[in-house]
């Protein structure tokens, strides 16, 4: 941050809540977003004990000088009621993730973790579209991420999981949602996919291998992880390997500053305290 | 500030909740505080708008990584309910302007605005037991620096305000709290007084003048003035021109960061989440 923090009596609340609290990142960096649109307001940590959740969360907004609120885990879902409006991929996964105080007092609700990634790709100069990929996991990331790759035009998406009627009931909600592009249920990659994108946990412990059987990667591929780790993922070293270009974790999250930043700031220009 | 403030998940929240809230100093001054002693804790600003005080205190407590509160107008009797145990100071008063999560997740609420001016006095070397003061305005802040000052044993304090009832009354319980020194109203200041302390709001407006007849002062005669300004109040010109020592505004709001922050870390060091 090159930026002086300050806050002040002036300075807007844009919480972040979940449980536990103490390992998100957004406090740093979400704040540092907020510099760089040179907004008075700052992300803080505000740990809602699940069991209270219900009790706390009306007050909470109702607080004179609070925005907006960002959302981790496990209130993605149960935030949803308290959103007067949801944005499409919001209302299509059932979560979100942000939630902004409009002029009138109204609340808008969007789930940014796909765009986030698809922002975070197009960060490092990647396009996306047209791409056929494979997808790992079809949990919240999961879902998230099919769906805002779906909204960037990608031709097609095997989704992979090791639950089958979750990608199968992903595949479905992709086919509702999406007029253009293809979406399957798949147990394995397909051997045209050239793009691999892993939205599973495997890779956050040290000794985890990748997600699924991947074969050698030609260079063309572009290769995706959500999982942030201190070293590189075993996906992210078999991208490395394979000269593949990559979207880690801490790209997707810097793809999601932006696009929260932005959520925010546009609703802020007008916002009266 | 010569630390730069970094808020991570694991920052620990000590909101000031009051209405409005724009003006408050405490974001920076007790954040700065907090740094000070070592702590990953803010200060932030709250709206709390005043007719949802009710419905909000319960639920903001209940925050997991919430170890205290601030408090300022209009809340700071209010918010005694809410305290399991109060300081003496808080409990003469029946206002308290801190309070703090203990180990046991129970609340201690005390008054920190007279402690602060007391301290505030000491940081600039000025000693204030056995003094004769004149103590002109018996509101909230008058109540408390008159309680700061007995506990701290000045000789004798003579209550000025416009409101006799008001003087009469902080009189009544400054007896009933100390045995030792001399309580009395008074309507002009006593001729042997050698401090006189502002607590009225009189200071604020520009072209305000003292807030009440002040003859010329002898130099050894301590000034205190809770009006924090850009420029010096008439009192403290008056004082400047008598070549008296004074505690201002400002040196009473860095001596109360002292006793807050000092009140919060006592319990923060056995606070867990």
């Amino acid at each position: 941050m090159n930026r002086a923090l300050k806050i002040t009596g002036a300075t807007r609340l844009y919480p972040i809540i979940g449980d536990p609290i103490a390992q998100v990142r957004s406090p740093e960096t979400i704040t540092e977003g907020f510099g760089t649109k040179g907004m008075n307001a700052v992300c803080i940590p505000v740990h809602v004990p699940v069991d209270r959740f219900d009790v706390i969360i009306p007050p909470l907004l109702a607080l004179g000088n609070l925005d907006g609120l960002l959302v981790t885990v496990p209130f993605k879902a149960r935030m949803l009621p308290f959103a007067n409006r949801l944005g499409t991929t919001a209302q299509s996964i059932g979560a979100l993730n942000a939630l902004r105080r409009e002029a009138d007092g109204s609340w808008t609700g969007d789930m940014f973790d796909g765009h986030g990634f698809v922002r975070g790709a197009q960060r490092k100069g990647e396009n996306v579209g047209g791409r056929r990929v494979a997808l790992f996991g079809a949990g919240g990331a999961g879902s998230a991420i099919a769906f805002a790759l779906a909204d960037a035009g990608v031709r097609s998406i095997h989704v992979i999981d090791t639950n089958a009627e979750r990608s199968a009931a992903l595949v479905t909600k992709l086919r509702q949602a999406f007029q253009e592009g293809s979406f399957t249920p798949a147990t394995e990659m397909p051997g045209d996919a050239d793009m691999v994108v892993n939205a599973s946990p495997i890779g956050m412990r040290v000794d985890d291998g990748m997600p699924g059987a991947i074969p050698s990667l030609s260079a063309g591929t572009l290769v995706g992880d959500v999982v942030i780790t201190e070293r590189p993922t075993a996906l992210v070293r078999h991208a490395i390997a394979g000269g593949c270009d990559f979207v880690d974790g801490r790209d997707m999250h810097a793809g999601q500053v932006d696009a929260i930043t932005s959520f925010f700031a546009s609703a802020a220009k007008t916002a009266t305290d």
